[in-house]
């Protein structure tokens, strides 16, 4: 459910929002988790990108986990928990986005001790998300070459979020006609600041400019 | 922005929907113009869909229209615009859904006197859209195969509000390694009394099966 609401509400719940993601900040600061947000459309590749970041840094020694935010299921979390990944489900049921608080539960259900990185998928969704940080080091949106060359110019918003644009699906732009570099042209004018990589995360490509993106 | 509300205002703004809705099915009643309001994900192939059911039905002599929404810019309203169909730009700025108020007011720009048939693209979102009926005579979900075959489950909510469930860009299916049977059996059993259409807009593939569907 979301609605347009009072205005003086939506700001106490942006500035509640924001205490708790403070608070988020704080525990996985002094837990010593690097911590990522990722948003995204439904089927950008966010939880298959996730599993091949933690198996290429899983090699390295680099010890990480996931929560898998949903507004149903666990069809995301079973795929990872069954690599070994440490993970958490974290189901939203009608909501459109994680926040703060949610999130806050779900670090309940993790051994932080344990992680060196943590992964937190948000629901597959292009516009909900931007208004509602998590708590994380960074925040990451994930686009695929299939949802179509005028999708960043759509959805700016999010897009003026992130710390880290990837561009995923490489393989499918020819066949989707789709330019690559109109994607990365108009990622760069609405934030200059984010680093942009193109990952096709089906066969690993692009991975390691990921992990280097994130400072890994 | 969207965020979780205390329940008696929940209720109230659908409520407040629902009964907007009502009088904008009244009006496109009264009008004569069958209505179809078009929902689903970033990049599932709405838009071509519009085109497509336009320039067929319009072969026939059937008069359509549309309202294209979105979170900003132009884009899809340019594209079909350009083609000769009649049709209004609708931005919400920042939500992520249309609603029957915002939608009144885009058919207040549209000679509905001229039509037989509109079409409202909603904002692309598979979840928001749900609980905000417009007062179309049906409901459409559009999904494209690229959007992966655990789509359906994961969001049931949107998929029970279907009178028509699409699957889209049927020729991906093999090299996106989807199963489009999965995702025809998950959508019959979230909403038996659905029509699922198989569709490849690209190519203008199943789109009679879809006007068929349509009623007409």
């Amino acid at each position: 459910m979301h609605q347009v609401m009072p205005i003086d509400m939506e700001k106490d719940l942006l500035d509640a929002n924001r205490k708790l993601a403070a608070e988020n900040h704080d525990l996985l600061g002094r837990s010593g988790v690097r911590s990522f947000d990722l948003m995204g459309s439904i089927g950008s590749g966010k939880t298959l990108l996730i599993q091949r970041l933690c198996e290429s840094m899983g090699k390295k020694g680099v010890r990480c986990g996931a929560v898998l935010g949903d507004v149903m299921g666990d069809d995301d979390y079973k795929r990872i928990s069954a690599l070994g990944i440490p993970a958490v489900n974290l189901n939203t049921g009608k909501e459109c986005h994680l926040d703060a608080h949610l999130t806050e539960h779900a670090l309940e259900g993790i051994d932080l001790g344990s992680l060196d990185v943590l992964f937190i998928e948000n629901v597959g969704n292009l516009v909900c998300p931007a208004d509602f940080p998590l708590g994380t080091d960074s925040r990451i949106v994930v686009i695929s070459v299939t949802e179509g060359d005028d999708m960043v110019r759509k959805h700016p918003l999010i897009f003026k979020e992130a710390d880290i644009i990837v561009i995923n699906k490489s393989d499918l732009a020819s066949i989707m006609e789709v330019d690559v570099n109109i994607l990365v042209s108009d990622a760069r004018t609405v934030k200059p600041s984010a680093e942009v990589v193109i990952t096709n995360a089906k066969t690993g490509e692009g991975v390691q400019d990921l992990i280097r993106a994130l400072g890994i």
